[in-house]
């Protein structure tokens, strides 16, 4: 008998039938014995039609209202999910964010758990139920509703892992784990059956999708093991842990593009101290994600900054940065959109050299030109043009070697 | 200034445009300085999506996850009326059930308040918020969400009235107030400015609608005047309390008619002590509510019942009478459903002899004839043809002069 956390995603319990259908996959657990806690989450399109009646009674409503008004989604689906078990004769309770003890910050719609009161939960699991907690949402000291933001529903079913000491945490969701690459781009592309966590966290904000960072970092802080799964099919996922076992060649783990960046540079840029650091200051100010930074300083004491930005927030970054050009007395801004991001990630490249090397002669020797190089000490990202991207994450992919079990 | 508690129903917050018509209610109404608590319902219609959705996924729904489902109705509405007035400058805040301190007992789907703790309410008006709580729902002392029941809107409002010493508490419905008799019926129905709570339970009790027994008879034990009007004009409606100044001659306060009964008739039964007790232990034993009742002991020692049921149970009361007359060795079972009960209804008359004279007189020269009668100290009841009833309703009211100012 293990003690197993699984959370479903609002794919998976979209409509009455699909919440019957994720009942029928917990009852089938709960018969060989294991002791169960559910995370769910609204179901999808739930959130977005209260977010479309918020905004048609008021044009910016308060955090707090809108914490009130969206903690109504996985109340539902708790709910109607416990009553599925039930009808098919499964003990189940449903738990709201609050009544699982789940206490966070203050701030609302974007709140952080602080502690988790796993008591009331442990003593219906001794009794035997199956406990359904509403994903996304805790209270805060003034028993204040709060909801945790984008991911949240995953990162609550990883805090209760955590704070239940469970044995086992799946997340199921509408993928079926993690790739070495992106299927629909690489045809070749392989389900990797395990990976590190750090591993797992460039991956995710590096636009895998299949997680929010902040959740797979919460793992990695409580050592929480988890599973990336799908909820339509019976096929195991991928398992998300510290150390993972593998060959000592493998020292790229998987490919990641991210077509979402545009690259900003600023050139003729007076290179006096603090220049590049009003630049940046400038941008975090106006709530500016900076990805890639790299600085070449040039001639006549000039210097050319250039980074990447979220194409959604290229015209802000210029807005922000005009002022500060007109401060330093001198600097022009041009942006460019069609790139791509491109990066390889593998705990192995740590202690193996030569990463950087085998990834860009294999895109010379494919013609592709590469405008940006960035690394850490896990990951190689470079921006090359995004006309050319997908063929370059194929050539990659085979570069090292990854088709390969 | 004063201090108010409003309650508007399901209808008036029907969709966003008339949450924001509620909402600019209450801020003309704030504008004048008064402390303002606002009761809300379930946006009309969603209570019964939900149910249905509780149906999709299990036949039977336990009683404490349709609570925990139901609940989310209400809350939804608080939190768009607290935008709502945030997004015209009021300052609002919105509470559910529990975070409003309705502490109730463990009956699910029909839980009974037993304390209010009003200190986080208190302390809200006292910064100058609008308070928005959650009618229908409350807490019982396990943490678990609870329902009220029907009319628990109702409740909520007089029971925080109550709690609040509030100066106020109106009732917003679909209706403009409480009239003398039906005015689609009787077109001389004139609305009451005012009606003692007694009038008011046996009109409710009679079908008017307007408002569940239970919470008049909360607001009668405590003391809690209150008015009913309408949420769609700024007309006054019924104001409802204990004494009511009327002139002397005024003994009876409405008329009302109730086409939903039938008449079950039981016959030639054996006059034996304890015959009826049998019978009415048997229809109680199956949950059948069991209005007027009247016996005729008739010649050679048998008996006839003759009672009121709703239609809905006239066959289950056929059914569980047939055992008990089987037992009793005689007797015979005959419905009568094309019949309607008319009361008339008014504090005045325990002072007043002459009432029953002058109604039965009425029908007597209109030609309708009475088949059963019942009193209690501030109600005539008689049954009569159906389809004489609309005719007996406005004769009734002129009788009684009610078309009188």
């Amino acid at each position: 008998m293990a003690r197993i956390v699984q959370k479903y995603g609002g794919t998976s319990v979209g409509d009455t039938d699909r919440i019957k259908n994720v009942a029928r996959r917990i009852k089938a657990m709960r018969d060989q014995g294991h002791e169960l806690v559910v995370v769910v989450s609204a179901r999808s399109g739930v959130t977005n039609e209260l977010i479309a009646r918020a905004k048609a009674v008021c044009e910016f409503p308060s955090e707090r209202e809108l914490d009130m008004l969206l903690a109504t989604g996985e109340q539902e689906t708790i709910a109607l999910t416990a009553m599925a078990l039930n009808g098919i004769g499964v003990d189940a309770v449903s738990y709201t964010g609050a009544q699982a003890g789940i206490f966070t910050d203050k701030f609302h719609t974007k709140a952080k758990i602080k502690t988790i009161n796993a008591k009331p939960i442990e003593k219906d699991l001794k009794l035997g139920k199956v406990v359904i907690v509403a994903g996304f949402q805790g209270i805060n000291d003034d028993g204040q509703i709060t909801t945790l933001g984008r991911g949240g529903s995953d990162l609550t079913a990883i805090a209760l892992a955590a704070a239940l000491h469970a044995d086992k945490c799946e997340i199921y969701t509408d993928v079926d784990g993690v790739y070495t690459a992106d299927p629909r781009v690489v045809k070749t592309a392989r389900m990797l059956p395990e990976i590190s966590y750090d591993e797992m966290l460039e991956l995710a904000s590096l636009g895998s999708k299949v997680m929010q960072t902040r959740s797979v970092e919460f793992a990695k802080k409580y050592g929480v093991i988890f599973e990336v799964r799908s909820s339509f099919n019976q096929n195991p996922g991928t398992i998300v842990k510290e150390e993972v076992a593998y060959m000592e060649k493998v020292v790229v783990r998987g490919v990641a593009v991210d077509k979402d960046q545009a690259k900003v540079i600023v050139s003729n840029v007076p290179d006096k101290p603090g220049s590049a650091a009003k630049v940046f200051r400038a941008l975090s100010d106006s709530n500016i994600n900076v990805d890639m930074i790299v600085q070449n300083v040039g001639q006549q004491g000039v210097a050319t900054l250039t980074f990447t930005v979220p194409q959604t927030e290229t015209a802000r970054a210029v807005r922000s940065l005009e002022p500060v050009l007109a401060g330093l007395g001198g600097g022009q801004v041009a942006v460019h959109e069609q790139i791509a991001k491109l990066s390889v990630v593998g705990v192995g490249m740590k202690t193996h050299s030569g990463v950087a090397a085998t990834l860009f002669q294999a895109l010379a020797d494919a013609g592709i030109n590469i405008e940006l190089i960035s690394t850490s000490e896990i990951k190689i990202s470079i921006v090359i043009d995004q006309a050319r991207a997908d063929e370059a994450a194929r050539v990659a992919h085979t570069a090292f070697q990854l088709d390969k079990v």
